[in-house]
């Protein structure tokens, strides 16, 4: 299967749970618009393709790990609200359309982000994946219903544990958080306008982006419980292909077309960010890209041909223009 | 014990815990300034507290689950700082001291409320409470190093198992998200000026306050493992304590002092908040108040007398001045 068809279906997969778990509709209406008006944006969901490509990788059955892979889109989903905030970044677009507090105001967007955060602990702490139902536990309470079955968990018995799911949950807490994407993105605020330093470069697109995008390759590989070595080399590849995302989206804000983007372009040379272009050039940053598509590949030799797809997405990530 | 000294020596056990978890700091520094300004600003800890009194009512040591318990502190001083937001309830003043956004800034002020809100599934999520050491797992992965000790989990085999721990999460998810306090939130900002209507009062109660107080008591509970109709008792009796709670401070937003509770009272009629003084009158929402507490105490007759501080916190909650 070529990439771009590998890449839809699996999108299509995960745009398919998503809907059928926030079907119904929870009060206040105005909040569960916001959820699904960011949601449902046109995301190219790769966070949680990189958890599914992953499992599948490790000889597992991809559907079987959809709420915990579809749980990173929320975080990423959340974390892109938050940051388009007027007290943040100050966009008015995103994907082509209105950001989330241009529509339904500051303090629904931030309530939205706090929901989907909260939600994808939510959905990663489900029990009965196994069981094929998501049920809430306290009926009892009076609380709002959230009766959302799993249409696309499959039948056989799985083979994730409770241990493996906890240390999921403990992996992407530490990744979204205080130290991660949280931190990278409280640096990147706190350095607009300051002088261009690689450390502090460095700091942010590991902690901002790369953080989320690797414990996303991991996931799979945890809920799978595959060996320390093989876990390690998708650590590496994470790594490098979350640095190497964030290189691509510097240069095609500088670069790319407002149209294809949906969003601004220019805006990181307006506001003084610190970003790849700006340190190093065009040109030795995509190079720097090349350079770091090319160790991710490499650093997946213990899987032999069964990774062949996280090899083809990391040359998707470099070559997207989107 | 009285019950002030029970209090005091618990709010201790779990300040001392937050203070050796948050000791190393994290870059940047003022994302890690923030977090430590708002959950260290003297709150009662109430729901910690709650947790632990619950666990030791149904046999197990306290200690042990400090990590859990403390963490709904997270959650309920992420709440705050976000609540407070100049497009929330722009209030200036918390505890006595500035809000978080007047002291950082805004953007820090929601990021710090995102990192502890994320933090909190962090420290919910820890494996190794058991085996006395918090590790952060991906260190290969050169992000920040955050090895605190957990100096209060005792030394004997705890009976906390995997599955406990992710209801746990599960119920916390359930109980701050959009099922729950975000959704209170919400219908709390999306109803300021229209009709009073008693449906709409009672939804934001049990979401916003409730729904996170319960959680907080069931946690004590169910990582105890205890027998379902137990369970149920402290259902009711969260349920019960958290709507008084919250119209208590209600009628402390009107009679309280300004100087004692440390933050500007009045300001619930001045943003023509749904209260129950405002739908009921000060004597028949004391007379609720009353009997919700009364109801709580009842409901826990399973414990006999284990759950003598359960009740005490009851009372405690209907006496408050602060």
């Amino acid at each position: 299967m070529d990439i771009e068809t590998y890449l839809k279906e699996k999108r299509e997969l995960i745009d398919s749970f998503l809907k059928s778990y926030f079907t119904i509709p929870t009060e206040p209406t105005i909040l569960h618009e916001a959820i699904k008006y960011s949601l449902f944006a046109g995301g190219k969901r790769i966070r949680p393709i990189l958890a599914l490509t992953s499992y599948e990788a490790c000889g597992g059955e991809p559907k079987d790990i959809l709420p915990h892979a579809s749980a990173l889109e929320l975080i990423h989903t959340y974390s892109l609200i938050h940051d388009d905030l007027p007290s943040m970044d100050n966009d008015d677009l995103r994907r082509g359309k209105p950001t989330s507090h241009k529509i339904f105001g500051e303090a629904i967007a931030i309530l939205a982000g706090d929901a989907l955060l909260t939600e994808a602990f939510l959905m990663l702490s489900n029990m009965e994946v196994q069981s094929l139902k998501f049920k809430v536990q306290n009926e009892k309470f009076k609380m709002q219903k959230c009766e959302n079955s799993f249409p696309y968990i499959s039948h056989h018995v799985s083979r994730i544990t409770y241990d493996t799911i906890l240390r999921v949950i403990h992996e992407v807490a530490l990744a979204a958080g205080v130290h991660g994407m949280v931190a990278g993105q409280a640096m990147d605020i706190s350095s607009d306008n300051s002088k261009p330093d690689k450390d502090i470069l460095n700091f942010i697109h590991l902690h901002k982006t790369a953080a989320l995008i690797t414990a996303s390759v991991r996931m799979g590989g945890i809920l799978s419980n595959i060996e320390e070595k093989k876990l390690k080399a998708l650590t590496e590849y994470g790594k490098k292909i979350g640095l190497a995302f964030q290189i691509v989206d510097d240069i095609l804000d500088i670069e790319g077309s407002a149209e294809v983007l949906g969003k601004k372009t220019g805006s990181d040379i307006k506001m003084n960010k610190m970003t790849y272009p700006a340190l190093y050039g065009i040109e030795e940053s995509r190079q720097e890209a090349n350079d770091l598509i090319s160790d991710a590949i490499d650093s997946l030799q213990i899987f032999y041909s069964d990774a062949d797809y996280l090899r083809k997405i990391a040359l998707y990530i470099l070559k997207r223009r989107v």
